[in-house]
């Protein structure tokens, strides 16, 4: 499958398009700078520049021809609330919009645990997951085939590859390494196919884990 | 009709309650803080303590024995887009959910002109927009009975009692005695139900404007 990464720059991303490759899946790294594209280009992975804050049409040329998309970009935790709106709300609904645009159906977007249930929210995360409980809600309600995956705090560590996954998890953690790999597990798992499930670290292997969601 | 104003103490809000009195409904004041309620009662009109940052649960017993809800809070400009995500946005889809839960059928939303198009959105109010364009998304996908008031620029100047009233008009501005005579005269109006407009100053009549949305 050819796979868009959105966000690919970042630690998530990264990992995932690293990860489609060793799976036989032909990446495309959609990312926000010139060098960005660059650096992608030089290590042979297919790069595109788009703006998550353009318009609809500008993040769907970037998807052209993709099979799936994955979305993992993030406004971060340092540039405050107005990016949290504009980037991960509008801007994962922009890209969902312009998946369907392109005529893609496959959609993974990375989310947070339990980002569906209001009174599990981390209250000094609180507006993040008003932007993420929108996004995944749009996503549900787009017609696009989802998997929406709502990892729990995340970890630099390396992966265990051994993860919990479910509708509803206690809070927990997990390597974004793991992460990376559940997304890449999902693509074609039809088990995670219009479904939303909760991530942490746990006893299951992934393949595993996916299988039964 | 019972009608509970979400966010009676704006500057809105407050115009709303003493006209859907001059109507001869019944309005409810659903405000924040206690000496709200105490002034609103002070007059005369029945008022409940609401903190939007509340549960559903919270919301709906605010607004039980409505038979609907006008919803014209907002965060203001001076508090930051981390209010605009939790009262704008989350805070007025918690309010429609809270409307179900309460068995209300009628919803009127104050949203803000051309928030259905993120093209021609005011640039730096452009999360604030996306706020407003998710809770009005929201309210159209909820099943309520809704009507979405888009206002071009808020003026507090004396109402004209003309207006212009359409699915998409070009910049403009209108007092906010007029949107509040265009809510309460479109409680009632089938011709408003299910329907967003656009609304600015012009030269129609405010009752004759909302029979021709």
């Amino acid at each position: 499958m050819n796979v868009a990464v959105v966000g690919a720059n970042g630690q998530i991303g990264k990992q995932v398009v690293g990860f489609l490759k060793e799976d036989g899946h032909t990446p495309r790294a959609i990312v926000r700078k010139e060098e960005q594209v660059q650096s992608f280009e030089q290590e042979g992975v297919e790069a595109a520049l788009v703006d998550l804050e353009g318009t609809v049409e500008q993040i769907s040329n970037g998807l052209k021809g993709a099979d799936a998309v994955v979305f993992s970009a993030g406004s971060g935790g340092s540039t405050g609330s107005d990016k949290t709106l504009l980037i991960d709300l509008d801007g994962a609904v922009k890209t969902m919009e312009a998946a369907k645009e392109a005529g893609i159906e496959r959609f993974i977007i990375v989310s947070a645990l339990q980002a569906h249930h209001r009174e599990n929210w981390n209250y000094s995360l609180k507006p993040y997951y008003v932007a993420k409980h929108f996004a995944d809600r749009a996503l549900e309600d787009s017609g696009l085939t989802y998997t929406i995956i709502r990892p729990g705090g995340l970890l630099n560590e390396e992966g265990t590859g051994k993860v919990s996954a479910a509708e509803n998890l206690e809070r927990g953690s997990i390597p974004r390494e793991d992460v990376a790999r559940t997304i890449v597990a999902s693509l074609t798992e039809a088990s995670t196919f219009n479904k939303g499930f909760d991530l942490i670290s746990g006893s299951t292997g992934i393949e595993e884990a996916v299988k039964n969601v």
